[in-house]
This record gives C-alpha cells, sequence and structure tokens, in this order.
C-alpha cells in the first residue's frame, strides 16, 4: 500500500527534512504558514504544495514548528484522520505531548514526539539524530518516513519522552557553552592564549561540542551565525526546568543556566543565534572573546 | 651531550610518565616519599632509584605531586641546580608557578608549568596532553624530553598560563559531569530510558567528554572507579574560581560548580572517585543514575 | 443581618484563627478532616463542630488547608452555596485561585486568597498579616470576619495576588536564612565569636527577620522546633519561583534557593522545622551552627 | 594623661566620624589626602588639620579609606609611633589586618580592625555600630575614643574578625536587597500592588533592612542616592565570599550573590550606588522596579 505524507512546517529545518522525502514516497505534501515557501519546496524538491486541510489528510503527518503552542492550535483546527500517525519534530513541551497524544487516541490516531537534533547541516545531509517519544509500534510504521531524515532514529520512552530528552540535551549544550565561555574569560584576563588553550582542552577532559564546534566555530570568530535562535534555546532550558520542577528535583546548575539564557534571550536583540548568549557574559566581565 | 632526567613522584600518574622516559635517555633518575614505589620502578622499567638530593642534581626533573604545596615546600628544601629546566606536571596553582618561577631564575632554573591530561590511560599510552606556561625557549629545550609521555605538547602562554589552562579544563569536566546528573535525574524521574536517551544526546549538541565517557563509564555501571580523587577536582575547581576572583570577573556558573563539588568533597568518602560527585545530587533526589 | 461563619481546617494555625472568631459572630461551624479537633475546637471556644455539608453552606467560609490542591478538592466535592465568600487563607498557588475564582463565579460566589503570616503566635495574638487577593468589594464585605485574627488586612491586586506576595514573602525569609547560615559558617570557620557577630549583623544593614529572630531562636540553641514545616516553605519557594517562570524571568537568587529547600526538604527527616534546612549546608561545611 | 587622637580619611563616612572626637578629646588631628577637606574640617568642628607625618604621632590613629590596600600603604610610609593604637575603620580585609596587626606588632603598637555599619545617617549621629577585631586590651585602652561616634561598640573576636563580621554584614544586606527585586520583579509581572505587597512583606517574615529601608527609599522612588558605592559593596562580596573560600566552604548563595554584584559593578556606571544594582536585574526582565 502506498502511504501518503505531509510535511508542516518549511523552516531551516523542516525545508532540509522534508527535501528527503520523495527518495521515499510519491506522495509529500508540503504545507506552511506563508504558503509561498510550500510551492518553492514543490518546484525544487518534487513535493507537493497542499491546502492544511489536504495536508492533515495524509497517513503520516510530520510537524516542525516553533512551539508546542502552535502544534497543538493546528491539530486542534485541522484534526488529523482517524488511523493516521502524527510525527512531531518540534522542539515541544512534553506536557504537550502528553495532552495532545491522549487527545487524538480518541480518534485513533497515534502521536509521536519526535524531536531532532543534527543543525541544518545535519538535516541537510539526512542524518539527524531523532529522539522518539510514545508508542514503540506507531514509531515501527512510521520508521521509514523518518528514515529520510535520519542518521539515528531511537526510542526514548513514553509520551513526552522525546521532548524531555531533546529539551535535556539543548540544556547540556546551553550549559556546556556558558561555562567555556566563563572560562575562556578567566583565562583571557590572565594573559593566555586562548588558541592554544582550546586546543589543549578539546584534547581533553573539558571537552564538549560546544567547545570543539560551537566556541572556535560561532563566538571565538565573532561571526554567530543565526540557524539557532537564542529566544528558541532559551524556551527549551525552560522546558528542561519544567521537567525538574514538575518532579520536584532540585537542579541548581540547571535552573541557574535557565536564568542566564532568559536574562541573555530578554535583553539581546531577538535576531540573536543562541551562541550570541556570550555577549551578555562580555557585557560583565569587559573580556571579549576572540582570536 | 646526555641529558640527566628525573621525575619525583610517582603516583598513578607519575608512575605511568616515568616509565616511557629510559626509551629516550639513559639517566632517569626516579623518587619518590614513599621510597619503595622508586625501587619497584627502578626494577620494572629501567629508571634508577634515586635520593632527592641526587635526583635534584639532574639536567631536566619533572615533578607530579597532589598539589602546588608539595612542590613548593621541595624545592625550598631541595633547591635544583643552575641551568637546570623544573618541569612541573601537577595540577597546580598559576600564582604557585608565578612565584617559584621568579624564585628559581634568580638561581638561572626555568621553571615550567606542564600539566597534563589523559588520565592514566593517556599515560600509560604516552599520549597525554601538555599544556605549558613559562620561557618558550626553555620549552624547546625540555621538549624531547616530555615527548616520551604527550601525545601534544602546547604552549599556552606566560608562567601560570599552564596551570590556568588545566584548572579550567577540570572545571569544565565538573561543569559538564554535574550537568549530566541534574538532566539524567529528572528524566529518571519521567520514566525516560537513561540508555536511550544517552545514545542521543551523545549523538547530538549536548554532548561532552563527561557524557561520552565519564557518565557511562563511571556513574551508570556505579562503578566510580578511584583514578581521580574528588578532593583534587574540587581543588582544581577552587584554583579556576580564584582566576575569575583575582581578575573581578564574576563567574556565576563555575562559582556554583565549585561550591557544589566543594560540597561533595567534604561530605563524601575521602577516597571517591571524581565521579562519586552524583552521589550528593542523588541524595537530595532520590533518583538513583543507573541502568 | 447576622452571618454565618465556617472555618474549615483547624491545623495549627486555623486552630488559633478560628478561635477568635465567636468573639464577633454566634454562628461559627468548625470542620477538621480529623473530626474530634473540631469537637476540642467547640468545646474549647465556643464554636460549633460542623459537618462539612452543613459548613460549606455559611456565609463566609475560611479555609486553611496545607496546599491548594486540599482546597480545591474540597469546593469541587462540597461546593459552597450562591452569594457566600470563600476566603482561603491557605499559602496557596496563584494559578489554583484564577481557576477556582473564575469557576466559583459562575454560580455566584467570591473565592479570595488570603494567606496569613505570623506564624502561630500571630495566630494566638490575632494579629496576622493577611494579603488579599481578588474582588475588593467581596473584600469589604469579608472583612468584619477577617478582623478578629487580623493585624494588618491588606489588599494586593486580582485573584491570585495574595497567594503571590505569600509565596514571595516566604522566599524571602528562605533566601534571608540560608545566607546567614552561610556566612555564618563563614565566620565560624575563622573563630569569629558568633553571639557578638550576631549583635553586630543586627544592628546593621544585614539585618532581616531570619537574623533577628529564626536564626537566634531556632538555629543558635539547636532547637528547630516544628511549627512551620520544611516541606511546606519548599513548596512556597516552588510556587514563587513557578511566578518568575511563567512570565519569563530570569531569578537566579530565587531559583538557586528553591533547590537548596528542595535538596533539604528531600534528604531530612519528613518532619523538620524549615530552621533545620540549616543542617544541610551543615553537613557540606562541617561547621555546626551553634553558641 | 590627655590623648592625643588623629582621623585619616574625611570621605562620608569619616567625615561626620571625626566630627564627634573634639566633644571628648582636645587634640584631634585630621588628615585627608585632599588636603582643604582637612582644613574645611577644622574650621567646621574645631579639629586640626594636620600633616599626615604630625597625625601617625597621636596615640590613638583612626583610618577610614577605601579599601586595605591604602591603609597598608599609608602604614608602610609613615609608620605610627611605639605604644599607639590603630583603628582601622575601613572596610577592610582580614587577611590584610592579619598582616598589618602582626607587623605593627613588633613596633609594639595595637592594630584594631574595626569597621563600622549605619551609613552616614549613623555617622551623623554618632550612633554607629562598631565591631572590632584584634587585642582586648587595646580595645579597652581604645573604647572612650571610639564612643564619640558609637551606639554599640562589639569585640567580635581576634585580628580580623571585625572585617570578617563587616563583610559577611554588608553581604546580607546584597542578598536580602537582590532577593526582594527578583520577588518584586515576579510580582509585578503578575499585576501585583508593589506598595501594598511590600507593606505586607514588611510587616511578615520576609522582611529586612533591604526591604524596610533599602527598596523603598532607594529603588521604588527610583532616587539611588549615592551614600555607598556600588563597587565597595561588591569588592565587600568578595572579601567575604574568600573567608568562605579559603576555609574550603562551599557557599552557593553568597558566590552567587558576589557573581551578581561583581556584574553589576563592572557594568553600571562607576559613581552608582549599590541599590543600582536592581537596574542590571531590570535589564533582565524588562519590569521596572518603581511605584
Amino acid at each position: 500500500m502506498t502511504q501518503s505524507i505531509a510535511f508542516l512546517g518549511l523552516g531551516a529545518m523542516g525545508w532540509r527534512m522534508a527535501a528527503h522525502l520523495p527518495k521515499a514516497f510519491s506522495d509529500v505534501r508540503v504545507w506552511n504558514r506563508t504558503f509561498s515557501k510550500a510551492e518553492a519546496h514543490a518546484l525544487q524538491f518534487g513535493t507537493q504544495a497542499s491546502s492544511i486541510e489536504n495536508a492533515v489528510q495524509a497517513d503520516i503527518i510530520f510537524s516542525c514548528l516553533p512551539t508546542s503552542a502552535e502544534v497543538e492550535a493546528l491539530i486542534a483546527t485541522y484534526p488529523p484522520k482517524a488511523g493516521s500517525i502524527w510525527v512531531d519534530c518540534t522542539s515541544g513541551e512534553p506536557t504537550s505531548a502528553q495532552r495532545v497524544s491522549a487527545k487524538l487516541a480518541e480518534n485513533n490516531v497515534h502521536f509521536l514526539d519526535a524531536p531532532v537534533s543534527g543543525q541544518t547541516i545535519g538535516a541537510e545531509k539526512g542524518i539527524l539524530t531523532v529522539m522518539v517519544g510514545g508508542d514503540v509500534v506507531a514509531l515501527e510504521r512510521a520508521r521509514s518516513a523518518i528514515e529520510p531524515f535520519a542518521g539515528l532514529i531511537e526510542h526514548v520512552g513514553g509520551s513526552g519522552a522525546g521532548f524531555a530528552v531533546k529539551a535535556v540535551n539543548n540544556m547540556l549544550l546551553a550549559v556546556n557553552l556558558w561555562s567555556v565561555a566563563e572560562g575562556f574569560s578567566a583565562l583571557k584576563a590572565h594573559g593566555v592564549n586562548l588558541e592554544s588553550a582550546l586546543t589543549c582542552i578539546n584534547a581533553s577532559s573539558g571537552r564538549s561540542l560546544a567547545s570543539e564546534n560551537t566556541f572556535p566555530q560561532r563566538v571565538l570568530n565573532r561571526e554567530f551565525p543565526l540557524t539557532f535562535a537564542l529566544n528558541l534555546l532559551a524556551k527549551d532550558t525552560g522546558i528542561a526546568i519544567d521537567l525538574a520542577h514538575s518532579a520536584k528535583l532540585p537542579s541548581p546548575l540547571l535552573a541557574l543556566t535557565q536564568s542566564l539564557y532568559r536574562a541573555a534571550s530578554n535583553s539581546l536583540p531577538e535576531d540573536s543565534d543562541f551562541s550570541a548568549v556570550v555577549k551578555l557574559l562580555e557585557s560583565w566581565t569587559g573580556q571579549v572573546l576572540e582570536v
């Protein structure tokens, strides 16, 4: 049987993810709020620009939107058909996934929270990490539709678990980057060669993706390219803290990090890349992190 | 001209580092406070167990001791001969390096702070990262003696810079590990599969050496093997904070981390591995991090 | 017209608050889950032990329960009569107040969130501070019923505002107490006379109710009398943090405090007084705060 | 026997403190770096403008300077005469007190660290709190010279103890003020009436001098009058943290506060009053704390 696929939300990630689907499926419907993007996608990748009403009639529906609020609003207005599977690749909220999942189950629709990691380059190459929460049988049914853009598909638990893991992952990125910035501010103030120091640390136990990639490629070169918005990472740190908070767990380091990113997001220009968070620290220290 | 080499301090790291020296030098003197260790080293690796008085007459003297206090005490009592180079591989204090360096320079001795990273496995294989502060010409003269146990030798700045980079590296390890523990406590409380979550994060932007190595190999398996003592890492976080503090830099995340490791070091058994720091968090959350 | 009054919840606070009502009202119904407490109250203070069904038929109903969850459950099962006013003296959640208030308004019942401060001694003397959120006209109608146990009745805003102010007040108590404990740990470690230091600080700019009252009367004398449970204060700090979090405000100091109290609440005996939080700090420092 | 008194440093505090001395002593010498201030003081209060060389020949010498560095420099250049007592009212560093005290003792001079609290109004009225570290017999000999400007003179321990208590006091002021600001930001974001909220809290357990005095008199009225410089309070928080740090005590809340004040001091105008620290928070939250 031929499956129909829909992809809702053609932002920086969604655009690239949906581009891989026509390799495996003939009926790939794409929709975007600014509809001209859907038409451009169809032209470039052989998908079909589709109305939202038509898109939600597909067998498997992907969504990749800024937050869970947009996903919930869309589903409330345009419910998917019975028997379909909704795969939400948004970096969303676990409690939202549980709420939506329970609601859709009443109409025999499966909801999988399936956020992705790997940034635009990973989406382009089709090697994203997909962390999936929800029904494992539904995941098996949807797997062939996820595979075109995935390097790793991992079932991590029940509904909301995918969002939870993504939030924690992004929180760790946030912690690791900020702490590198604090550490290198101190080194700079003491006249240490920052490039040599980074070489050492990246060959040592303090290394992280933030020190190996983010810090040299976005911060030290002062480029701060906007590929992942600071306000979205600030939101993700909030989701991670909600996890700790709702379980009554103390989480001092993550809570502090959340405050720092919230402060940065509230005080830096709205279109800042997440790496620009270091500018808040620089305004306190006077140490500009450049080489 | 044949150089004589001495190695002072045959702990878990020093023992393995000194073992590589006879490959390149014929006169390798080893000394240890518990002298039988020096004799055993000589027997096993072809070094010479030497009195401290004789050791400090070598052309190049390595030290690898718990803290700068021990190094300073040793140098004060047994000063090296004029023209020699003292290479201190201790994870020491930058201010101590500057003090000792200035003092030894009066007697025409160079002092290099040259802490290492790579743990016992890296020492065993002779692939340690060596981050060096001090005179660059002295480093060139000492380089052939360092190479046998090094995978990377990096000059990072003036006297104390090597210790500074090491302290920041270890602080980052401390931050990264603790934040992984907080994040995974939240995931566990929400019923997420920890192994799958770790697989995702280690394929994503939140990864670090702490998540890839320390957390699965020491924590999740509940082994906490003692190869790097918690109280030494707590000390290192204190050195890192001193760097920020003496430069009047705010450093909220590192300062909090320092307090957490200090609290753990003060309340856990004295012979705890650094990874056992998670037990302090576990006592607050009731979430045991195991799979 | 004679008003009937009910008081639900005869804990340490409610018992004493309800005791003042017969001075001003002839029909005062008291109810408690453990009903014998209601009967004892009636015997001692001239109130009437009443069934819950009868109590919620009063014109003005007070509740003073552990958390908003108990209040919401009670109201759902035993709705008050139309035209009545429900005055909730619980240290509750602002969002709960808004939810309950909107629900009760459908049946022409006013809900006032009216938490109190002043501890058991203030309740005993009838001089509590009552911070009120909700309709100001309803407050005027209920004022004469609140006055018997109040020293100050202050309208602070719309529904939930009273709970919000109480949560922030308790959070400030939490911050002030913990910081006194940290500060005095450092003084003790340096051999300073703690009593003299406290005399100085309480005559200086660092003083707070925590330093003037809590610290000498509960901590330094090692009595930790259970009059306000640590787990309830930990809950209150969580409510305060929710306020900041839902408004997307960074709040680093309060967030850290919340984690510290949550850690203490999770690791100390369940019946600990809030002042026993210092024992968590003492387990990290080895400095026992006593004179 | 008539005692001669000197007062070095006629800043906002010293000017007012020295003004009380002629009531009790006939020989009161005042000195200030900008000498015209000493001359004006003499004219106004009947003291004698004196050279520094002459001033340090007094029997009792007070100093009230910005930091311990200025005091140490002064003493090194102009040592006091044998048998005299040096009473340092600076908010200084305990380690400096110990160093200077030991040095002066060699020449039979007593050094008392005797910082004061009470701000300019307390100095004006002569009711300052004086917290004294050092030899108790020397304090008794100097007491009559301190009394004219003191409301409370308290011996708190050995050399440095006075500075330690002052640093902790100021740290507590710093914590209490910042936490009030965070709490009221949350209340404002939720539409709570700030004046009513403050009335409640100041009648409740969350109150502190910061909430009763600093917040309404400096912040909510947006006046931020410069009577105690932010950079000096930031320095004092650093002294308090040094106390914890040198004793290897974790001190998470104080360490975070120190970073916040350091960040504020580094990023706000140099002549900011300490209360202006809230402006840093406001830049993160968008909530201006005014009524």
